[in-house]
């Protein structure tokens, strides 16, 4: 319930940002995949903290090793276990954050909940961290959806409040590989120099900043999805809010789509090469949970990085009294670009598992 | 999986907007509780189309019955089935909807995953009649954790772009009960009466406009919910998105944080009558998905309804062609102040479901 | 998680004994399925309480009212709630039992749970009233499993210690309807004579015996189930034991498997019409968890009903002392033999459910 | 669903037998709980196969390396991963054993599932060898409970059909930790000199042997468990179907019960120190589903081992031909003994996740 997602394709995972290792266990994958390493590392690699100064300075190689589950390079309908450990495990500091949690962190509900029993040290499981074994989920997910022909992309929408354009109306899976190979990933390279800009000046403030990130599915077939509750958005919005960070997850013209007209966001059909179409893609590729077939449209907002270096107004937690933080070290003073690939990989790895379910309904 | 949520609190909703009935099993309630059948009768009358000009003309008395689970006015541990016969099953015009899907309705995407097998009459199972069964489970959730302290309450933000004022930060019982009493339910008259305006004006124009609803839960302990997948965000947001037309959710400033700097997002705990409180509630009450103490806010946005009398265009299903639709009979210009109650009674159901967990954490 | 079963096929039975109703959500049906009112009812009415002296002399007519789910009697995708109202609300001399709990009964484990909160009326939700539901969700699940080929039949393979013979090794769709046809469902009538027998010995005596039922399910696939805990046997297993009464279940051989050497209990495998197959079934259809294609066969041990005329030992819940207790009324003297269609009622269900997730293993 | 069990307690294994390793990821657990590893190595000790001759050759040292969960040797509240690596990951024989699935075994059924993508060598994630990851979290769950005064112990009823005698009405903590310092878990050393004695004379006629094997818990509070579905039996059963080579599980009397009167199989109810308890405990703790206070008692089957040295009979998958089959290598003629430490385990990871729900019946 806590740290797994998925029906028929379970995702667990597990690991502290200062333990051993992190890592996944993903129960109910195809037998008989073949997963490409070289890709998946790939796919990681977007994830993983670089070398620029957009990032911290943790250094990790995020090298997974897979314990169960391959067979030959293939999957073998066991469950397959990847773990990625902790190069860097220091945890100078950690004496004071133990005292005085971090405004906009967990470390005060991790406290509230566990008492002083939770492992805390560099967020602990609460940390970005966690999100490496995702994307081992999501990356192998995505190859599996691909060979589907259903393919999961995502950009920078905003970073700073500076707007990235939007996915056009039916974004190619070029132009997904296109996003995924830039160091920074925006559709439009004016605004991501702006958002670049943005975060860098912000760090040199010793402040950060937050962003929205817009990820599209194309290739899925009408009619996944249930109705009420089991539906794309529920499934989809239930995961992603599990990536540190996420406040808000919308679909289609989300919270945009209450200032409209129902003349305007209602989507026109029509036809196109014998298929029934939308013109428009308001709903995201959605309605009443199930998908239309057209492309699926979601943006997931991204806070600033609670970790700012500027001194903050909290409290000791054993004596009660006002105190004042600076967190040192290096953070990220932006989270979003990062999370790019996780959020595919969330994404991904719920529609491999809604799409494993077959339509059932028809039996 | 489809129509049902909760995990020890399981709420399962059946019905078609047009068959014998609707209504919901409620398996895990508490037993002992006392059910105030008139206070439950007027949360499920905040919902119900009213006289007024901003509804459809429906006329449905709602008044559920009570199958089983309730002992001389109390629950009694065993499941509890309440059904909503359907007054109004009528069922013309809608020959030519079985042809022609409506933009923006769930129409064509049950019609490619069943074929022509559902029920579509009214919109099926997809029908806003649904959420009067989903208030009944609400309603009851709502009376047991004002019981014990937590008070569920939530008004129109915002509708066709027209704000209302926020909840102040620790909004009171006394606002809820002010709002729920008022016909329009805004904080703001004076916004209330432009929204109102807005929405007859789109009526005229054979239009309709959408809204977003703003809820609060004050009164919860800090420390509930969990990690990752299993936090209130994840959980709440993925009973949400089961209510029609809703297609985003945000807890605390939710898009608007990825626009801020993290000095300015992050909460400054501080203490006040010897609590550990946060000075602002950017977080919306929640942070690493576990409750602050702080009330938890979150806003759903709610699409224009897609029944409109404009003409539309769209397709015939049979003869694969281009089509008109223009949809007859009166419908909702505006379901997002109807959705109010609806939202208060996800969110009721699903933290009574949560709080019966109890902090396992540290059993 | 307590009143319902299933993953992508969802059972919630809700009901007391002595409530207006009992009923069932089936939530997950395959849409467009044909509903054949009668057969279900003559289902019904295997279990339904008989006129002979061998049942509870409680009269109800056990006919279902459909609420939701189906259209023209076709199952339409949206979740079907059949409701059986409870002719029968006679309460008399419940006084007494709620105070001296009757042994062998949930009387004292409800009263440990819920304290005096407990509708326990006629047995409340713990009633074998209850199973009337689960057989209109079985029932429909037997229809839907024999349009593909799929039967399920059982019997009585004991009752007080008297065996009736077992299935043979392939029970042919003719037999399970010969079986279904009998006033008292044995393949051996002189074994029935002899069971017949000692329930009426043991009514007259007031007390009650037990029995075990044999049930199996032919046309199933190999390679349905998954490893360890998503196996056939594990989530038949877990419903079977929902049914009032039963305090054991196995598989092909099981329990007699543990005096077996491994040369007489292993199944030899063979051809035949090109089919591999196995030259015995002591696997009862499964191995691993995972269906051979073989027969399924498993049986339930139901245990004598405790409500029996005999004074029996028992305390008062008030005063906290020994005291005796005669239970009155007229009461099953073995519901072994209604148990049969419940058993058959559950199994279909469970493997409908499972047969709808596919072999979602190789995708 | 399918390698996992547990609700609030989430049990996921994973590993193949000749894979790089096997383990748990345990989500769930009570944070603040010291974890006693010499204990723990101590339990799964009793698990591992042993240097005399009633096991296997094979040699593992079966020491769990902790990834995560732990913090200064006590649970932090986030999931825990434990990896046994394999150290003997010979593979011999195995081609012949790819072509002809070996009667009894789920060779069978997984190339019925997956084709040949299975890993099965040794059995793959079928093999007794994940009975040591479940044995970690199991282990891990009797010492929770222990600290709670909950005691779980289990002995060998029988081996090839030589019964031990059974557990006391009460037995006690010294009694199970008495059994568990035994070479060979048995009540009575007589009858388990006749179990040896048979189990070696199986082995030296190339043959093998199966046993029952019955478990308690103690220190129980009344009123644990859901009526029907979520009942103690129901999600007991469900997880002990997972342990390779059961057949068969029953609670108290079992199908004992089902030959026996009403009158004998109600417990009657009396006082001993101003608690209510049972006279006798044929309903093995359990009425309803829910638990009675007096101890939990439950037997499982489990069948020979099917991997024996005599010749057996089956098909060449590649050529649909009769084949003969001459299993090498050596292998446990009775895995009943080395399975009693996996009862225990099970029984105790299912009993902690009811007892972390709490009796949220009445929050």
């Amino acid at each position: 319930m806590s740290s797994e997602f998925g029906n028929l394709l379970r995702v667990s995972v597990f690991g502290q940002s200062h333990g051993k290792a992190v890592g996944v266990v993903i129960d109910g994958l195809p037998a008989g995949e073949e997963l490409d390493l070289e890709e998946l590392q790939r796919f990681l690699d977007r994830r993983r903290p670089g070398t620029g100064p957009l990032s911290t300075a943790r250094k990790e190689t995020d090298i997974p090793e897979f314990l169960s589950g391959l067979e030959n390079g293939k999957t073998c309908g066991a469950p397959l276990c990847a773990v990625i450990r902790n190069a860097d495990q220091r945890s100078r500091d950690y004496g004071e954050l133990q005292d005085k949690p971090r405004p906009g962190h967990a470390d005060f509900t991790a406290w509230a909940k566990w008492g002083g029993r939770a492992d805390m040290r560099g967020g602990g499981h609460f940390s970005g961290r966690l999100t490496a074994p995702l994307c081992v989920a999501g990356g192998i997910a995505k190859q599996m959806l691909a060979r589907r022909g259903i393919f999961v992309g995502a950009h920078l929408a905003a970073v700073a409040g500076i707007p990235d354009r939007p996915f056009p109306l039916c974004p190619t899976r070029e132009l997904f590989d296109e996003i995924a190979a830039k160091p920074f990933p925006v559709l439009d390279g004016g605004a991501g120099e702006q958002m670049r800009t943005a975060i860098l000046t912000a760090k040199d403030e010793l402040d950060s900043v937050g962003g929205v990130i817009e990820c599209a599915a194309t290739g899925l077939p009408p009619g996944l999805g249930e109705p009420m509750f089991g539906g794309v958005e529920n499934r989809l919005a239930a995961a992603l809010f599990g990536i540190p960070a996420v406040k808000g997850v919308e679909f289609g013209e989300g919270f945009g789509a209450a200032a409209l007209r129902g003349s305007e966001n209602n989507d026109p059909f029509t036809l196109g090469d014998g298929q029934i179409r939308a013109e428009s893609n308001r709903a995201g590729g959605i309605l009443g949970g199930i998908t239309t077939g057209m492309p699926l449209v979601l943006r997931a907002a991204v806070k600033p990085t609670p970790s700012i270096g500027k001194p903050q107004k909290t409290v000791s937690l054993s004596r009660l009294e006002a105190a004042e933080l600076t967190i040192h070290g290096r953070h990220d003073p932006c989270v979003a670009h990062r999370a790019v690939p996780v959020v595919e990989a969330v994404t991904a790895a719920v529609l491999l598992d809604m799409l494993l379910e077959g339509n059932h309904g028809t039996f």
